[in-house]
């Protein structure tokens, strides 16, 4: 991460096995120095080479694992776990989706070591047939 | 919030005297290092026991300013304020009330010695009857 | 940034030359230490004194054209560039918006060197006329 004969901290890309390259000018996550910060993700299962993206389902309780699979994936590509996560940006689509994902939620968390990331959760409109987005950033210690 | 034996920064958890125990997993606020994330407050009065949580009242005034509140608790309870606020995010739920959210907002921060911070506002849905939500990022100096 | 008498980093207000003092208890942008957090950003024009902000045009064209030159201009304020940005949030109106705003976003950083930033894209509510908001949070190096 860091120039030896600079000094200078760069960024890297975090492109984990189970995404695509991407397709555009932005990375799945980016690591500089102690900081992490995991792009908004989605329920897209892992990808298949000339494919296009494909959701893991279309409930709720699919497309939310496979979303917190896909924050994990970048997480863990940059060195990181769920424990060095400050903050949890949940979109959801439907606020009667909020007790669902809550349980979901806190099962997925249950053996967390580390005190839980502060969360904020809002009700915005996502690509069609998508319910939840999530992104997160990570400060490492 | 380090180890003195490893050196290793810990995560804390924020929970102010006025908000309940999280009851999901997830934290009012974290603090790791000189990062302090706020997460999303609405305008809930100080939690009572026993009791559900209930906003300050109808009105975009109670809550805007029982909004700020909370989220000024939560930067104390990490031994910070908000002169070390570096970003606010606001989610209202209609347009039409961004003047007097604003109004509100200078008023509040009339006082303040650091620079304001960066804001961002946007138009979202939130759980019926809240009609804002605000979070903060804090870097302590 | 630093006050060399007792070391304490300062939170410094960036007001880019083409943008007003702003009017309310926000900063355009903050810089503090090696963290930089722009503000939401909308397609106004380079201000002009004694007028309202008015938007670049009608289209997503040029309103994305006008708010990415309005980020870059407070990073450079701040002494940064898109090289350290970490994280882009974009606010949408419209999800038929999606493939024309990625095009142009996709040409606008043809030439990073770094990585580029980890992005969220959701699709909101703005006040009447605007189609898009962007704000950054960069590293400096």
């Amino acid at each position: 991460m860091s120039d030896s004969t600079t000094g200078k901290l760069h960024k890297t890309a975090l492109t984990p096995p189970t995404h695509t390259t991407p397709p555009a000018k932005f990375s799945h996550g980016v690591r500089k120095g102690n900081v992490l910060q995991v792009a908004g993700q989605v329920g897209f299962l892992p990808a298949v080479a000339g494919q296009a993206p494909t959701p893991a389902g279309p409930t709720l309780r699919e497309q939310t694992l496979q979303t917190l699979a896909n924050v994990r994936a970048v997480l863990e590509e940059g060195g990181a776990s769920w424990e060095d996560v400050m903050m949890v940006r949940v979109y959801l689509t439907d606020t009667a989706h909020f007790a669902e994902f809550n349980s979901l939620y806190n099962d997925y968390f249950a053996d967390l070591k580390e005190a839980p990331a502060a969360r904020t959760t809002v009700y915005v409109g996502l690509p069609a047939g998508l319910l939840v987005e999530i992104d997160a950033l990570a400060v490492l210690g």
